[in-house]
């Protein structure tokens, strides 16, 4: 049998058809064109899928569900988007629809937990039962995988786990609340951190560039940077803080970063290890997670939609 | 059938015997005699279990298992306690010393995920799948029950609620680590607050008073001192704090208070409701757990062993 995932974006809906090892066998997407009335969206979405089984000369009967993963909030259970912002969705039956156009179960979650989903599946994480996914990108997302399961809490509502608390009544949160760890351990943070120390410090490739990229910070201290180099150490901290809560908390057995700074590797995950190790509760002794970086890339989303 | 359970204490062990319905039907108990050899304590442990059966006219044929909520760090499916240092004991494979002993099932957890547990068997969070409850006492304990079973994560090393960050590089924590919530958050932490407030307001009922309790906080606020009050207002910011990010994590139905704080019942727990419901990601569409004191007192212990 196959499995249908489909990835919403703000941007594009992408659709994978996968076989058993979570292979993805083939692929279509469409423009999402947010903000039309949503029934437009799903039609397209649908003649979506129905391209990606043709490219894949597989029939909707081999087929024995269909996944979503979309932005904002989602109620697993009830299989209705309840809120995604960038789409201009608010209570849309997306799984009812999909299981009237299509006549297989429909299941839906949030994308971040889709990520984490796809991971245990077919990424860095196979065969782990609990783990945590971080992607560290505009916001800090999280995905948490229990017995081999999203877990999201009442109404699909948790692992929002950019936004616990990193410093009371610290720097604004995009959330509305003060201090969460997302405001300072973001891609974004990681660029505001380093314009305003490159700021003060003439001799800085990033001083008065009004554009730079998280990678820009890297490529900087790379050069030889110290302004750079330092506020991307400081910044690991703030990552790892937030983790070493994780391991009090959660004590998963892996924890996985996502994102596209997670691309740098050994040279951020070295310095986050040894920040959990001295910090965690019990320090060596503790449940220290073995900490990597996400394996899976743009195809994530599909493969954990197809995996719910 | 009945259910024996055990609080293992640094003081007292405390034994019960509890029927289908969880109520307690007999107990015993002896004192724990810490630092002794732990056979010693573990063949006091057993007599105080055949004195419970013998109150309660149950032979052990009528049990079917026994459960064994202890200090320290447990390794659940080991049944081994790993490290409980006000005990002294360290890798003491209790659950196979009762199993031999008695010939039945024996299982172990943590105080805290015990205590968890018993609230959702027999107090305050029956039929509640999802839920957190927080101790406030010397320190902040957390119990975590998910699926209606406790959650702990690897080597059961997890629901150290009380060692997530509160103030990135603040308070001292007694873990080692600095900012804790436990540190903010405490009965201990109140007293330290109200004590160092009190100092410099010489109209304070508490204004150098050498030994102070977190109750006499409470009693100093009701005759009017305002320090003691805005003392109280700040700490109970500090526990909603360390809530909001469980509800955007964990996003559990219900959070229960427990410890002798928590007999001041709506006082404290209306202010951290609101904090929770300005402060929460989604704010009032956000998800609002139901926040309430934990129910059963010493007994907690005991129950929860029980129903392990």
């Amino acid at each position: 049998m196959y499995r249908i995932g489909i990835d919403l974006g703000g941007t594009n809906i992408a659709v994978g058809v996968v076989n058993e090892r979570y292979e993805l066998v083939s692929q279509a997407s469409c423009p999402t064109g947010a903000f039309r009335p949503y029934e437009e969206m799903v039609a397209d979405m649908c003649a979506a899928v129905e391209k990606a089984l043709e490219n894949a000369g597989v029939s909707i009967s081999q087929c024995e569900s269909i996944g979503l993963g979309s932005p904002g909030t989602c109620d697993s259970e009830a299989g209705v988007v309840v809120r995604a912002y960038n789409l201009g969705w608010f209570n849309v039956p997306v799984c009812q629809m999909l299981t009237n156009r299509f006549g297989i179960p429909a299941r839906l979650s949030n994308d971040a937990n889709c990520a984490a989903l796809a991971e245990t599946v077919a990424g860095a994480a196979v065969g782990c039962k609990n783990m945590v996914l971080i992607t560290l990108g505009t916001g800090v997302g999280g995905g948490i995988i229990i017995d081999g399961s999203i877990y999201a809490g009442m109404r699909s509502m948790g692992a929002e786990l950019g936004h616990t608390v990193l410093v009371l009544d610290g720097e604004d949160c995009t959330c509305g609340r003060k201090g969460c760890w997302e405001a300072y351990a973001s891609a974004t943070a990681l660029i505001r951190q380093a314009k305003a120390a490159a700021a003060q410090d003439s001799a800085s490739p990033l001083h008065g560039k009004e554009r730079v990229s998280a990678y820009d910070v890297f490529v900087a201290a790379d050069a030889g940077c110290k302004t750079a180099q330092s506020v991307i150490d400081r910044w690991c901290e703030y990552v790892a803080a937030g983790l070493t809560d994780l391991v009090n908390s959660l004590a998963p057995e892996m924890i996985l970063i996502g994102g596209g700074v997670s691309r740098q590797g050994e040279r951020i995950l070295q310095p986050m290890r040894q920040y959990i190790e001295k910090n965690c509760f019990g320090g060596k002794e503790g449940a220290i997670p073995r900490l990597l970086a996400a394996k899976l890339g743009n195809e994530a989303g599909i493969i954990g939609a197809a995996a719910l």
